[in-house]
């Protein structure tokens, strides 16, 4: 059963987060959401959701994947995290998958993790740059490296990493029993 | 303001809640999240969201819709809930407005509650009648009665309460910054 990490930080995109969490693990994919500002972590819309562990505690080698929401507010602490910052490059280093969604494609740059195609929230390739920026792709993928929109494609975006992660029989079986 | 009143019960399906929940906020809604089995709510794929309040404490007196999210195992609880069932029936004799999406069209049949066109999770109908049912529209607005299929059509759902209760134009500048 391959492993993704998702790291929430107060002010994340509650939508995004939950999309990816919740249809991985429909897909079959081990999720833990690792808290970056305490246990109990407040989304941009005020829903407090309760993280598996906090992300000082998690052994990264073990995992396949890290995927990060969006919400302009998490994605500046992910960004401005050492320990978060450091896992991506580590995640980098090792060859696994690594996925960012809305604003936080930035925080894949701060890393210096991102290739060359990708995509994120229309104005934040602004903050990033524009050489590379997809605007025509709700989500893209590059080598291993998938970014996506926002709020409005996250089904894609997580329906995608199932596809990634377990093949084109899961990723079909999952899109037709959630109405996608 | 409009005001949303939103019962979790344990297992319930998570991306339908958390949808209607930022939507509906980022559309100006005031949503109340009530918790129906505590304050900590876990949801059919292992999620745990905080409550707002607890049911008990909710004067619906004040509220212009009432949403159920839905998961088989919340939908379970929403139809077994005294105090659930009770709020349907007094917010329908109220004119209020009633929602419920992909199982839990079955709380609101189970209510009485119901006009006579819905929708719901593809077999939900069995349960409730087929007569009425229109499998080909994700989101069906009877009255002041509206309902859903699924995750997959949370996003179109909740987009429509926005409109609902806060017209067209923010309905339409909503739709575009989320990028449905």
């Amino acid at each position: 059963m391959p492993k993704m990490l998702v790291p929430l930080a107060e002010g994340f995109e509650e939508i995004e987060a939950i999309t990816i969490i919740d249809v991985c693990r429909r897909g079959g994919i081990d999720v833990t959401v690792a808290g970056v500002t305490g246990m109990m972590i407040k989304g941009g819309q005020g829903i407090e959701v309760a993280a598996d562990c906090p992300i000082d505690l998690v052994d990264i080698n073990s995992y396949d994947m890290i995927t990060l929401p969006g919400g302009l507010g998490g994605t500046l602490v992910l960004s401005e995290s050492e320990n978060v910052q450091s896992i991506l490059k580590q995640m980098k280093d090792q060859g696994k998958y690594i996925g960012a969604i809305c604003a936080a494609p930035l925080a894949l740059h701060t890393a210096d993790v991102l290739n060359n195609d990708f995509t994120c929230y229309p104005s934040i390739e602004n903050q990033i740059r524009i050489d590379g920026y997809r605007q025509d792709q709700t989500t893209v993928i590059d080598g291993k490296v998938m970014t996506s929109q926002g709020v409005g494609t996250a089904i894609d975006f997580a329906l995608k990493i199932v596809r990634q992660l377990q093949g084109e029989s899961s990723f079909e079986e999952l899109k037709e029993s959630i109405l996608a």
